[in-house]
């Protein structure tokens, strides 16, 4: 039997079909015929570190045979068991080769679940119908031809201290009077949030919005002082090309990028991907989209799982009920659930390979997630070049990245996830912010300091994007001991005669972090993380081994830490946190966010039970110490958008773009990509200077060949060079 | 006569062929036959900004014509009297229209002129014939087959007050076993520093270097315990493909870049560039490189001028002489004289122009700067997408970028420097460090807290880059008394109940430059710089039109404020500076850098002038206020990489990336990329799953078809819509 056998999938692939199904046949198979289920999500779930490791060993030493020993098949099951009055909310884990239960919780009470795709859908039909929700629009003359489109929202953190399952929603008018669903609602806000119990499937009531400008306070008109017509002076704010408002530009020629001798990248079908001594294992889920196990270069680890954690999305308007303006895009719905299917041509360009994966029916079959993540080459301009200044000869490399992309829709508004693997040893983790941004009503005429007029009647709020990516390392050692984080500083010094007599020796400082604790970032110190095993050495340096975490300090969270906002989202308050690791504590806010009033075993939780790292104990007496040094780190790096808004933003905003990195220090012996070849692109082509009838400035440039400062100046090899072959360069 | 007639090149033009001859005559001619000169520069003296703007405004109102007024065609000439004792260095400015020099100065004896390549040129073969040389040599003995190769280097800034002008040399052996001259002699260096004085030409001494370990000392080893055996250990360090230690991957398939229709962008013989609404004049300087003049989007301008300034290079190693290893690559050589002569295929893809200029051999005559900035266009991923989820329509518009770059070589590294326009207004400025580290000898065994062992006796040393860029606004107008330049700070606000109910409240502040100063970064705080309009408001925003400065907070300057590597760069000491414009004002170290002491003329003296920018007197009495009201200001950026070197930098290194933005921020009416066509790719092909024999998990894919949930998951856009035509999408 091959490794590779369907019946036995490798423990790190997502759920095979047949498999999705089991699981949901297990499930189904417990309960009364008579029960009514609602299926939340279903995915693979990962084998606990301490049973996967020893058969990535073996799996790396190419030593795996079907008698080798491998952690069973799980799959991760939740579900609603639906009542009358309330529906419990159930978590299992079945095994899908003995075919039992293995586990299965309750959740408490106070934990909402994330919402489905199904539960979002029904929310505008509940309001279209309710008595409640017509009240309230008759306050109100749309102009002819216009209807209402509903978004559904999670309720934010709730002001009440007990409140059940809610859902809240963002309402505008569509101009459907030329028929054409794709015109652009968010043109058109109305300023009522209709709130439903999502039990009972009722409006509990319709929130009435404040539309004034900087000097009207925050509570909303009185209705008698309220616009009573709305919309007058609103403007279509379509994209789709049929209803743009202006010609598209014909003037852009095209670029095309071609593979002609194909990818040099191959992925085999339990989601094992390899790339230019790269190897990793890519699975998706529907909370997190695309994740990554596994990754090695050369077959050395250095990455155990690599994955995007959690989005917060705080709104800046203190007029109620606006602070509840808050989504958790991965805890209160799920990136994996929100991605697109992605098409040939648009979202990736060249030779490209697209995932698919299954998302749970509300029945629990698995429904086809048809391209949702998609693999790719591209280049990325140059990656090293030295020119010889004696000879004149140039050698450069491309450097060329592997893409792993997706892109989520979250109603109005579009995220674009990458990893990005580069020849040269790094990952590059990108973040690209676009669609469109959610604006509410505001008076003719007026201005506000809570967001920006984008167009007439309509207040782009400021708010923040706050990311959190998990990076679990395994530097060249699955053994989770040998990892140890470290925070590097660079600090200038004070001259001094003895050791510093000029002034110009600055020091690098390291401090290896002895236990679960946050990290700030400090460009003035060029503070860094470096994720390093303490028992390898590199053989020239004497140091580590080591990969450094590379990113950009940002703004985070700017809610006042009394605030529900800021207590829900403690993760968001700092730019890194060292945390000890725990099987399946994926979620930097905790597991459950929808609804939440402070986050609830998220890092902040981790953080505080103490784990320490060091061989040695603490001498305040932390509890969790000898586990978390044997189970290792994990480490969250947390960036933001501070979000306030331009007119250029809308309707349809131009990316904004985060990047940070990881990059190997002292973890290869040199440049791992000094093997990369110097090719000639032959594609490539001269542009003339395009007007004639002036004298040309390059006219005499041939005449440099006699020149004898010409080769001062030049990369071009010298003839005798280019003679020697193909190889030369 | 059409205004493009050769006769009256734009004002903004580099120097066509015959003007550059036609300056160096002139300057010969003023002098006596028998006088030797040494050219060092010859280039366009820009206009006045005074009188170019009258030009500008009726060029953009496209009413130029024969008679319109232009400033006079002016060259700059910088040149040497060569004298036995002293060299006398002349900057002139020539009127090429009525051939008179209208003006001369003789350069202060304590500014050190930039060097030339000749000069660095000479400097091995005065080594190599000198005594003193050869008697240093003496001490140590060289493997067998290894010649010597010394890279000249300024002298940096000199412990004596008043010091000839000297030039330093860095010496390394050269395998010259197998007659490569490519042979990669940084991985030899030999532990000695000559030091010319270069108006005698003549060594003045050799200093002796410290090759010890952390714990050794500052000083060298005496003579007579200093290894005598070099380089034993020492192990090749080559790129050239042909010398490698490792065989070329051969399994990176090709990438094809092409334009089947040819380039979007069209570049005129006078340095006009036109691409996609965007207009600018492409020039080049010896010391700046490529300069961008004068660019606008759709007729509108938003920077008179844009350009790299300068760029510190300090190194962090105590022992004397090292404190001398801080170069000035703008300064005290030039990034323009350095550029490489790019070749088609390697450093950009796709559809190229590639620029000429001249730069001025020692007899003044222009010689050919060939291909030294190439512009193309690329795609950058995804400009902005939005997928309605309702329809499942998605619709994406891809980022293309116009490049402009150019890559310089100072003897042992690279720097690759960009300016990238794009189609959502935006401008990136990109730095990428690359090439060869500057390396020194270390015993064998010894490690450092200095730098890093990357190599067998192989020390790459902590040290800095630090560049500034100088940015000319002209925001939406030409008349500079317009723009003004504002600090935007985001700060979270505590819980008040009268404002601030639920604490999730910030505010955005604004602070108008009233004076020239320096700014730091805080990104907690969000600091950006805008560059506005004062007098233009966005027609829906109400707010001053204007872009928006987003630069990533990096470590600047290391070395103690009153160390002498400080001082002379006075300007690495904050993220950004506003100025007062003054013509001609172009360098953020002052003209002066090589071999100075502090920095003189620049922005900490422009800053120090007072100037000050509002119509208000300021209370303490600032001189130049009116100057400076009248005349603008001028923004620098600063940044830097502290390069704490990896073993994976050596021999060459991968690129760090440095990337800043100018964003517009309400100066459109909404995203300007809006009409960008969502075209298909149809290059693009599928890359299968590659094993067989195993369930693929696809196979039920089409299924979906069928599934009345299966809109919610993808982009696709429906078949109907599909129907519509190709403008659908």
């Amino acid at each position: 039997m091959s490794p590779n056998n369907p019946n036995r999938p490798h423990p790190l692939s997502q759920l095979f079909e047949a498999e999705f199904q089991r699981a949901r046949d297990i499930i189904v198979g417990i309960h009364r015929p008579d029960t009514s289920l609602f299926f939340r999500s279903i995915y693979a779930k990962e084998p606990d570190k301490a049973s996967l490791v020893p058969f990535l060993e073996v799996e790396h030493a190419a030593t795996l045979t079907e008698d080798t020993e491998r952690p069973p098949r799980l799959a991760h099951v939740e579900y609603d068991i639906v009542r009358l009055t309330e529906h419990e909310h159930i978590r299992s884990v079945v095994n899908l080769e003995t075919e039992q239960v293995v586990s299965s919780d309750s959740a408490e009470n106070l934990s909402k679940p994330s919402f489905t795709q199904p539960e979002f859908m029904l929310f505008q039909d509940v309001c279209l119908h309710a008595d409640m929700f017509k009240e309230a629009m008759a306050e109100f003359t749309l102009p002819d031809g216009f209807s209402i489109t509903i978004d559904p929202w999670p309720y934010g953190g709730p002001d009440e201290l007990d409140s059940p399952r809610y859902m809240q929603g963002l309402v505008f008018a569509r101009d459907s009077s030329h028929n054409n669903p794709d015109a652009n609602h968010y043109a058109y806000p109305i300023p009522i949030i209709p709130v439903l119990d999502w039990v009972t499937k009722k409006l509990v009531r319709v929130d009435r919005l404040a539309t004034g400008g900087a000097e009207d306070g925050l509570q909303p008109h009185p209705r008698s002082e309220a616009p009573k017509v709305l919309l007058e002076r609103n403007k279509s704010a379509d994209y789709v090309p049929e209803l743009l408002d202006r010609p598209l530009r014909q003037d852009l020629k095209p670029i095309h990028i071609s593979q002609p001798e194909g990818a040099s990248f191959s992925v085999h079908s339990d989601g094992l991907v390899e790339w230019q001594k790269w190897r990793f294992r890519l699975s998706f889920t529907p909370r997190e989209g695309a994740v990554l196990h596994d990754i090695c270069y050369d077959n050395r680890p250095i990455l155990y799982r690599l994955s995007y954690s959690e989005l917060t999305v705080p709104y800046g308007d203190p007029r109620p009920p606006y602070h509840r303006k808050q989504a958790f895009d991965f805890g209160d719905g799920g990136a994996g659930r929100a991605a697109n299917s992605l098409e040939l041509g648009y979202d990736c360009l060249g030779a490209i390979y697209y995932l698919d994966s299954f998302i749970a029916a509300a029945d629990g079959s698995p429904t086809p997630a048809k391209s949702v993540v998609c693999l790719h080459e591209q280049d990325n301009g140059i990656l090293w070049k030295h020119t010889n200044y004696r000879t004149s000869r140039g050698v450069v490399a491309r450097l060329r990245e592997l893409v792993v992309q997706f892109v989520v829709t979250l109603a109005n508004y579009e995220y674009i996830f990458a990893f990005k693997l580069d020849l040269a040893g790094g990952i590059t983790i990108e973040t690209r912010a676009t669609g469109i941004m959610s604006v509410v009503p505001i008076d003719e005429g007026k201005s506000s300091r809570y967001g920006n007029v984008v167009a007439p009647g309509i207040l782009a709020q400021n708010h923040q994007h706050i990311f959190a990516v998990r990076i679990d390392p395994a530097v060249d050692s699955y053994r989770t001991g040998d990892t140890q984080v470290v925070v590097e500083e660079t600090h200038g010094r004070k001259m001094e005669p003895r050791t510093n007599p000029h002034g110009n020796y600055y020091e690098v400082q390291r401090r290896v972090v002895e236990r679960a604790q946050w990290i700030d970032s400090e460009p003035r110190l060029n503070r860094i993380l470096r994720l390093e095993n303490s028992t390898k050495k590199n053989e020239f340096s004497g140091r580590n081994v080591g990969y450094k975490v590379v990113a950009p300090a940002t703004q985070l969270m700017l809610a006042d830490e009394e605030s529900i906002l800021a207590k829900r989202a403690l993760f968001a308050k700092h730019d890194f946190w060292v945390t000890g690791y725990r099987d399946g504590e994926f979620w930097a806010a905790g597991e459950f966010t929808n609804q939440s009033r402070e986050e609830k075993g998220g890092v902040g939780d981790m953080v505080a039970r103490g784990d320490w790292f060091s061989s040695l104990e603490p001498d305040d007496g932390g509890t969790q110490g000898e586990a978390a040094q044997r189970a290792g780190h994990v480490v969250w790096s947390v960036f933001g958008f501070t979000h306030n808004p331009r007119v250029e933003d809308w309707p349809v905003m131009p990316v904004e773009i985060h990047q940070m990195h990881l990059r190997p220090a002292d973890f290869f012996s040199s440049n791992p990509a000094l093997d990369v070849p110097s090719a000639r692109n032959n594609m490539s082509v001269l542009v003339p200077c395009c007007d004639n009838g002036v004298a040309k400035q390059e006219s005499n440039v041939g005449a440099a060949q006699g020149d004898p400062l010409s080769h001062l100046q030049g990369t071009g090899p010298d003839a005798s060079l280019q003679e020697a072959g193909a190889n030369v360069k």
